[in-house]
């Protein structure tokens, strides 16, 4: 069992919780905290050895903690996921395996494209595939609307950009607040813009990398989850740089969803706390 | 100030603790906690933003903790040390000049060498260096004899074998129970023998390591504090993977230092618990 | 156009392999060389700009050099893979997405199993597969000449073993020389015994790897094609070393196959050459 | 016997340059060799076993390569170096220390400073120190006239930058084209600015790095020699970050100059070729 905590900073929170804990005669396996001084924030993830009925015991801490805490007792393990996806195979091929042999740590519900070519890969893993199609004419609020309703319809615990390359808009990205997370083809915020692997070839870097991230409306600027470096030499051709920041790109992705679904990343203004 | 505790798991364990600190008003900047659940131990490192005199809280928190219990309040920050050597530079200049300029975390009281090629470094850092020679004819009880006897003038918390390539035997080992560190040539248990780096070359690695440990009776076998690797390839000679080898010895052994100095590293059997 | 070439080293090699390109109006894009200077052995990879027909390109060079050489022109772009398993999916899944999307490289031919655990992952990407089962009332022999019989059938460039955990005897290892690869489940040559990770979690290590390499008559010895860590703490599991074993298993042999199937890797003894 | 080759590409390059070292019976240990294809350049890197007259190679091969070569038989094995340094002692003193143990690859001329924090660090090495202040009465190019002056005493190969906090003017950059090299305070391009570690925290980032590059005109924009970055988190305050990018910054530079130092390093615009 597994309880999340942030709040105010302030004596005694540590052992307020751990009696409220002990009283239930439930055994810390993990516990790790974080105190920012700087925000005078609290940050907890525990393990619990024994169970007992979540609402409860949220209860009894939210009459302990500051009357900000933030309190998640037992989150669901099993979350709901709706994938997007353009026409990039990697990051989504992966999620679909690790669906399949279930070690995702996450249910992956649909999977919707604003192009046609990862349908197939989805039908093979049985796996619905919604292609909503981005019409000049008809314009993005359209667009978007078809996305929200299909993902309305499976009530996703995450969004997961798997190298959706459209800009969603401040009332989508609102509508799911740190519940969008994305995976940018660059290391910011270096080369932020377009064809950073251009860029970065042009600059003769040595390393190139991939971020994991919360979306907010700061378009590539919300809470890094995880990032990954992977070194490059003067022989790569910019399709190289390519085909190496795809192997980062899916690393980096998988990593930050194993660490998001087993409840490990806090958000607090835009950091992350990542208890790995 | 510093609180690292370890003993036998139960339940109420943190309550307990940070029920202690709450009490006298100290606040938990950082806590730091490991359970590991087949030995049935607790591991934890609290970081106090306040001081309060160690001796009391010490005796507070045995009060409410199993008898086994070993409590360290506030442990000194700096820390003192003696440094043995042979005849390579690469970890004890680095670590004299991080004494130099006072970011090593310890105090190097002096080094003892069993050749002389090192006297002259730590001349110009006025350091004390004290020459024991090996000698067949006399025996290795005397030479370690008179390591002991200059090492006890000093009464450091740590021995550091900063390249020392004679094997101490069980009786001084015994005489610094997990305060005696090692930098282990090779990437342990790889090439555990004798000229690593040749059987390394030999076999076409593409990975050279090195591991920082504590000393216990069994050679190169005690617990691992840090582990670093450095990719090679098929141009390197057996030279340089040894040049090589010594980048990731001087990283290795620095960052092992930093931790243990700053009391992140607890030892069970024959395992460490890191708290970074 | 790609020519790889190994041979004893004698003074004017490169004079006299370019001197021919030049005289046929080949422009060398990319040359590779390294000479083993305690083997006196030369290795060569040059990727040219034109192509030309191969047969004769090659007559040309053996008339130069020495009559040991070994020279192959314009090898097969897309090679021809038959894939070994048992029961473990990471690495199999992996070769299974990039053959689909045409990013492997190489042509998958059939996957062969020794249980049918990975059948149905196989069906999905239309991808034939052979369950063989290894009977003991009908003992080894039996269980690989079927193994042979349905390799043999495809005539491959290589065989692949993605987590085949039965031991090849050496007639087969012989009949397919530096043709089967394998990834262990292990820094080797550490932990190189059986259930390593139980070994590397007992250790305490803080780094775990993986090993692809070409399979040899001596177990898990064989010429090391690449290698990488994933760094470990103390809060993992077994079974958390298992799950990151399986991530860097599935990058380390993705990696060495791209190297293999790009013909970036010469072999000599025990040694491989690796122009990345 | 070293020589280092860059010139426009054309068909035959590599069979005109290794025949008159065939003709001289000079006998290639190790040549690398890369071509830009969109500047259409060649670059080339030789190890010859055997050494010969230097002034007589170069000139054979200027008659045999385009009239745009630029040749370098033989270059000087220890490279004439001047540091200049600020306050920060983490780079300089590792460079001390290498060049007092000799394994620098380099000789290193004296050591001028803008503050006198690092004069003892220099007498304790007895190397020259020389004290050049900035002051703002006399203004920029006064100071740069006195620094250039005593460089200019030396005649050095190359000028490092070991964390030399003021920026030189394009008329001292221009003295010394791609012969000043400099480690930055951070993973370029991102937070270029004033104050990165400020920047990396508040933007919490998972990785910080270093970045060692020739001196241009351009701020920071220089050719890229080498890259690293080091794992954070959000546990790091601004100041371990600090400490943490010290350590990175030392080893990438070190590494940089080796690279430098052994002729591995070809510039071409703002490019590096980087034979390892």
């Amino acid at each position: 069992m597994i309880v999340v905590i942030q709040c105010k900073d302030r004596v005694g929170l540590v052992a307020a919780i751990s009696g409220a804990l002990a009283e239930e005669q439930l055994n810390i396996v993990s516990m790790r905290e974080h105190v920012d001084k700087m925000e005078n924030r609290f940050f907890m993830r525990l393990e619990l050895e024994q169970s007992c009925p979540a609402a409860a015991l949220g209860k009894k801490m939210h009459a302990l903690l500051p009357p900000d805490a933030v309190i998640t007792v037992d989150p669901i393990p099993g979350k709901k996921v709706v994938i997007l996806v353009s026409k990039e195979y990697h990051c989504v091929a992966d999620i679909l395996v690790r669906h399949h042999f279930r070690t995702l740590g996450a249910s992956v519900q649909c999977v919707i494209g604003n192009h046609s070519m990862l349908k197939d890969i989805c039908r093979r893993f049985d796996m619905p595939f919604y292609l909503v199609e981005h019409e000049e004419a008809l314009g993005k609020s359209v667009f978007e609307d078809r996305i929200i309703e299909i993902v309305g319809g499976y009530g996703p615990d995450y969004i997961v950009l798997a190298k959706f390359m459209r800009i969603l808009s401040p009332a989508v990205v609102a509508a799911f607040p740190m519940r969008i997370i994305n995976i940018h083809h660059s290391f910011l915020p270096a080369f932020a813009g377009a064809n950073p692997y251009r860029q970065a070839f042009e600059r003769g870097v040595k390393l190139i990398g991939a971020t994991a991230h919360f979306v907010t409306d700061e378009l590539d600027e919300g809470p890094i989850i995880d990032q990954q470096i992977i070194p490059v030499n003067h022989s790569y051709t910019a399709s190289d740089m390519i085909r190496a920041g795809k192997e980062i790109e899916t690393s980096v992705l998988a990593r930050a969803l194993r660490l998001v679904f087993e409840d490990r990343v806090l958000v607090y203004r835009n950091k992350t706390i990542v208890f790995e």
